[in-house]
Parts: structure tokens; sequence; C-alpha cells
């Protein structure tokens, strides 16, 4: 089989932006989304489906986009790469719930390649709960493994460790959540390869609206008061000191004049600060706060 | 009369800390500072203030810090220094009101200097009112063009435009707020002019209160309702935005280790992201949205 065309991946990708959109409105069970199209002026585009008037889902959306021309020198300089013309796709998506019980999710798979046939995939899964639970964490990455296996048996053992270096607040010396998986300049040394790779994208694709449902379902129907909406509205903060602060996609849309509403897509309805917080010994934000770190076998907690 | 030492400034400038306090404290009425310090492993330390239980004043802080040591590579690369040892102290606050009438400010007066002697004074004032009007505006570039003008004719336009430029969301194409003064690298040619550049910071450091007591008195009890509190909350969402992506001293400070708690002492108690928010035509939104830009002559608006 010959290998994808860019165009056949951008157009495999919009689909499955499409189906993730229909999969969370069904499983929010009252918001739905509302597209806002976009062209960029150097070449290609993008629609950034905004979710309204959720039951469960408060601020998020899903952001297909495709574009391509020449390659802006910040981008060659950054990925070592000789000009020429570029072209990248790819579908990213970040949901915050209403609920400190729902987790916040992250999800995004992209393709890039060069005039030159230079090409990589990227992408991963990440969770960030506001409370940790150990089995639902267990749950999340039980879930990323099993369809990391099916590729590649060094997929998430990698991949995950690649999750938790990255998404990695240092000024806080804390991770963001619970972590997940996260790659990138994922090549291909075969046309079967190739094809294994994509796939594996699709699959990643298919299982996040599968994950947030199950998360929806179970947890949004939790009791919670101010006290847990209070921690909810620190943990957010903590969420927008990495994009602002550390995450290099963002850092890097907005530095090379990239669409700033889509980039910003990720921030929550609403963060809040305090100074030097610190939960009471012993309370479940504590035991959150602990395990805010690297290197946790999760899935050891499996129930 | 010989220059002063760098202790000596330090400690002028721990004073001005001490009194900046006493004044606020007295123009919210109820609030009062608490005092947090800390010691820096590589030398010195600081002490942050932070504004508690306020009437007016809802978050906030006036930290002091005083620290020395070997340069740190980050340091002499970004200031094209040699190493050696650095010496550095300063007094930066910033406060949020509880009341959308009244505005966000800062200010900072630093003082760095090196082992070799190479020595220079930075600092300023800038306003980010929820609400721009004119008149206040006016008001707030007239106090600071008086004071620059005391020292050097000179100053006002030059740290004014300085101000415009650094105070820039570049990715949303519009200032912070309605700018002020802003200047750094001032190094004095003589003892006469260093004592100068120092009084011009410590005149900077008593005209701080005055103006913020002159807001707090004078707007502090006009009416505002949810819509207003709405407008706020996206406000100071772009105030974080500008802090953590483009504010030079919180990205260094993160970025080599600083004291984080200090530094995003800076962050809002609460803000908020809506995606494509657009103010009404002709509201007072739409107005100050209309009003976020560089060299607008504040001072053409006086009464």
């Amino acid at each position: 089989m010959p290998r994808k065309s860019k165009e056949e991946i951008a157009s495999i990708y919009k689909q499955m932006q499409e189906y993730i959109c229909k999969e969370l409105e069904a499983g929010d069970g009252r918001g739905t989304f509302k597209e806002d199209a976009w062209i960029r002026a150097e070449g290609g585009g993008g629609e950034t489906r905004i979710f309204q008037n959720g039951a469960i889902i408060e601020k998020g959306g899903v952001a297909f986009s495709e574009v391509h021309g020449p390659t802006p020198q910040k981008i060659a300089d950054k990925l070592n790469l000789e000009s020429g013309n570029f072209f990248a796709t790819g579908v990213s998506i970040v949901l915050h719930p209403f609920s400190p019980r729902v987790p916040i999710i992250h999800m995004n798979i992209r393709y890039f390649e060069m005039e030159d046939g230079t090409h990589w995939f990227g992408g991963g899964i990440d969770l960030t709960p506001h409370y940790i639970v150990p089995e639902e964490a267990a749950y999340f990455h039980r879930r990323l493994k099993e369809t990391c296996d099916a590729f590649d048996f060094s997929y998430y053992p990698k991949f995950k460790n690649w999750a938790d270096d990255y998404f990695f607040i240092k000024h806080r010396q804390e991770t963001r959540g619970i972590g997940g998986i996260f790659y990138d300049r994922l090549s291909a040394n075969s046309d079967t390869h190739f094809q294994e790779i994509l796939d594996f994208s699709l699959a990643l694709g298919r299982l996040f609206p599968e994950i947030y449902t199950h998360f929806m379902k179970k947890n949004s129907l939790l009791p919670y008061g101010p006290e847990q909406k209070a921690w909810q509205g620190l943990r957010r903060g903590r969420y927008v000191e990495f994009n602002l602060v550390w995450d290099a996609g963002t850092k890097f849309g907005l530095d090379t004049n990239g669409r700033t509403e889509s980039i910003l897509m990720s921030m929550p309805p609403l963060a809040e600060w305090a100074y030097q917080h610190e939960p009471h010994p012993d309370s479940a934000e504590a035991f959150t706060q602990a395990h805010l770190k690297k290197e946790i076998d999760w899935l050891s907690y499996t129930a």
C-alpha cells in the first residue's frame, strides 16, 4: 500500500476531529460545538470547534489545522531544518470540566512534512485531575498502555517518561497532572511503518473520547463544595502557568504570530492564585500535591 | 558627597518598602501586610510583604530583595557581563483591587552592581485600569511627568515610550494598560549624577502610594455589578498572559530558579478566559479595548 499523502492525512485528521466532537457531545449530553474557521495568510488554515453550554464540560475545544507554505525562519531554526516549504496538520484538544471531580484532559496528534520528504508524527494524551485518585490514574495509564502495546511494546514506557518530563512545571518542581504519553519526531523507515505510526495516532484519537466519557460518566455526579472549587481554581492556575511558561507549543505559537485565540483555547474559564497556599496535612488536596511527581508507576495501583 | 555604597542603597530601599507598606495600609483602611522573609542559598535574601484582609486591595504585595554572590551564567549571558560577583537590590509591587473601578498598579525600583564597579538603576510605575478613564490616565501620567521633570526633562518622554514598548502583549497586539514609565541600565557619570538617579528612584517610591491612595479614595466606592466583574476577570487574564509570556523579569526569575512565590506575587487572585470575547460596540469595555495602544498622549486629556 503506498504511503498516504499529506493531504490525505489532513483529511483523515479532519474526520477524526468530527468523530471526537460527536462523541464528546454525546458524552456531555447537552453542550454542542460551535465552528470557527480561520485562514492563515501564508497558507492553509484551520477550524477551531469550541464547546458551548455544556452540562459537564465548562470550556474547551477541539482544533484542527492544516498549515503550509515557506518554513518560517523560527521554525527552521528550532527544528534544525533547511528552509523550503513545510506542511503541518493536527488535532488539538483541551477540556476543562465544571466539576473538580472530573479531570482536565489534553490530546494532540500531528503530522509534519518538509518539501524534501523529511517527515514525522507527534502527539499524546495526558490527564490533569484536580484530585488524584490512584485507581483512576491506573485506569488511564492502562488504557494508554494497551493502545501503545498494540503497535510497539517500546512505546508506552518511552512515551510515558517523555510525558513526565514534558508536562513538568519547573518553577514549582511539580508535574502538571498524572502525565500520560507524549511523543515527537516519530519518523517511518518504510511505507508499512508509516502506516503503522499514522494508525497509532488514529488509535489515540479514538481512545480519547472513550477515556473522557468514562470519567464524565463516573465522576460528574460526585458531590463537591466550595472547598473543592477553590482547590480546582488553584490547580487551574498551575495549568495556566505550565501552558504559558513552559509548553513549547504554546510559547512557539505565540512567538511566531500563530492564531492566538486557537492557541489559548487551552486556558481554563477561571483560574486562581493564592500566596504560598499549603493544603492541610492528610487532606485529599495534600495527597494530590504529593503525587504531582515524575516516575510514579501508576499501573501498579490497578484495583 | 561620596557615592552611596550598595549596602546603603539596599538599606534605603528596605526603608522605602516599610514606608510604602504603611501608606498602603492607611489608604486601604483595613488590610495589613504579613511578612515573609526568605534566604537565597547563593547569597542574600528578601522580605516579601503580602497584603491580607484588605477592604480595597484584594491581593498584592510589596517585595524587597537584596541578593548577591557569583553571577549566575544566565544573568552574565543575558546582560553581556563578565562573570564575577554581582549585587542586586530592589522593591517590587503589584496590587490587585477588588473593584473593577480601581486600577491594577505595578512599581519597581532596583539597583544592580558588579564587582568591577559597573552599575545601573532601573524601575518604573505603570497602571492597568480595568476601565480606562482618560482623565484618570492624564492624572497618572501628569504625576509621573512632574516627578521625572524634577530630575531630567528627557526622562518622561523617553521612559513613557519605553513603558509602551515594554508592557505590550505581542500576541494580542495590545498594551497591558495605559503604561507609565519604565527605565533600565541608567548609569551615573559622576557621584552627583549617581545621587540624582538614586533620588529619582526614591521620588518614584514616594509617589507610588500617593497615586494609588488617590485612586483608592476616588474610585473604590463607585458602583459596579457582575458585568464589570466579568470584564475585570478577562482583563486580569490578559495581565497573567503578559506576566507569564512576555515580562522579562518574570520569565528570567522562573528560568533561573528564583523564588517562585515572590515572583508570582504579581498574579491576580482570580482570572478568566473566554474564547474570542468581543465587547459590545460603544460600551465602556469597547472604549478600554480601543485604548490599549502604544503612543497615546495621555497628557492631552487633562481635564
